[in-house]
């Protein structure tokens, strides 16, 4: 009986999701689900994004944090139109729902708006289950975490169109091994593309940058 | 009718759990749970641990994972007693139930038993919400975490007997503010105890291994 509920919630929730991103082509917005484990660097990561593209690019950002709106105020300093989305009253939940971004994203101004960034909240299990309505799933994965994370968490990384490798800059410190990550990933999800950063250091965020008008283009 | 079921299967849980804390009283077993988000190092921890007290303490581990053996397996070659939780076949599940750990207790040998590990899945939210029979919750957070975890999270930490801080050695590197973490950890549990440990530089590990060894002797 518990399967059967699980099943029709996330029917029920991919219905959602699959409308949104109709609504999201027909106003020609970009939108993308950044998922990771707590702490591997997504704001810091989304701050300098959203510095680096905001003269030409319009962004929106609904922020997913159980509680406590760090995060949102973080970006909202960029002057990035952002929504919060605190799942404690609905039981804390560890995942965002397509309807609850549907709602966030109709309580935004929205207009011109190029691209919507929904910073997951920091679980490399649960959010993987729920299509939140995005066009492309991005995973984040610091070098601080270790180099089997996609054997140990295979469906965030089998739904995930692209692997951020963030931290860069302790590479060395960590003895991390990117071969083995890439040959570790490549398991469960052939396809995905991959981007190295370090945010302190500054690299690779052009090319990321980069990855995101290209898709950002594709939908004008 | 969500909510009803979700309270229900919590309190069978929780049933189970101290049904299980009694059994482990009874066979004079101190059990801990230790829980992070993916990759802050309980694996790299727990083979130090073990290697450090195995001539004078017999250990077990119930290891917790969605799928993949990698963790239980370089547990198994310090000589304890490992038995491996997949959760992948109930749904890929983000936490352990009480229920689970009672089941892979009584697969264990566990004769003259002086410690059981029980390693959850790598996630900060979910496993925070299911007592697993453990005498002590333990949340480990690495420094490259970054200090504002406890506010985000704060029933994993609201739930813990201690906080391990994990990979000391990157405090310089990562900038990490030691007393702003303490400060959050106090706001949401002033009561937790904390240890500062280096897995690398073998730093801290004394420490707890004297805190296990001062509770295992409280249950002789």
């Amino acid at each position: 009986m518990e399967v059967k509920i699980i099943t029709k919630i996330l029917k029920a929730n991919d219905e959602v999701a699959a409308e949104l991103r109709r609504e999201f082509d027909g106003k020609k917005i970009f939108c993308i689900n950044l998922m990771s484990s707590p702490g591997s660097g997504k704001t810091t990561l989304l701050e300098k994004t959203i510095e680096g593209m905001k003269e030409k690019t319009k962004i929106g950002v609904i922020e997913g944090d159980i509680t406590t709106s760090i995060d949102a105020e973080r970006l909202q300093k960029t002057g990035a139109e952002v929504v919060e989305i605190n799942t404690k009253p609905f039981g804390g939940d560890c995942h965002l729902e397509a309807g609850w971004i549907r709602e966030s994203f109709h309580q935004m101004e929205a207009k011109g708006l190029d691209l919507l960034i929904i910073e997951n909240i920091g679980n490399l299990v649960c959010p993987a289950e729920f299509d939140t309505g995005a066009h492309k799933n991005i995973v984040m994965l610091s070098v601080a975490e270790g180099e089997d994370k996609p054997l140990k968490y295979p469906l965030m990384f089998h739904k995930s169109d692209l692997l951020i490798i963030s931290k860069s800059d302790l590479i060395e410190i960590q003895e991390f091994d990117i071969g083995k990550l890439l040959d570790n990933v490549k398991k469960v999800n052939p396809d995905i593309d991959v981007i190295i950063v370090s945010a302190r250091k500054n690299t690779g965020i052009e090319e990321w940058i980069g990855w995101l008008n290209k898709n950002i283009s594709i939908k004008k």
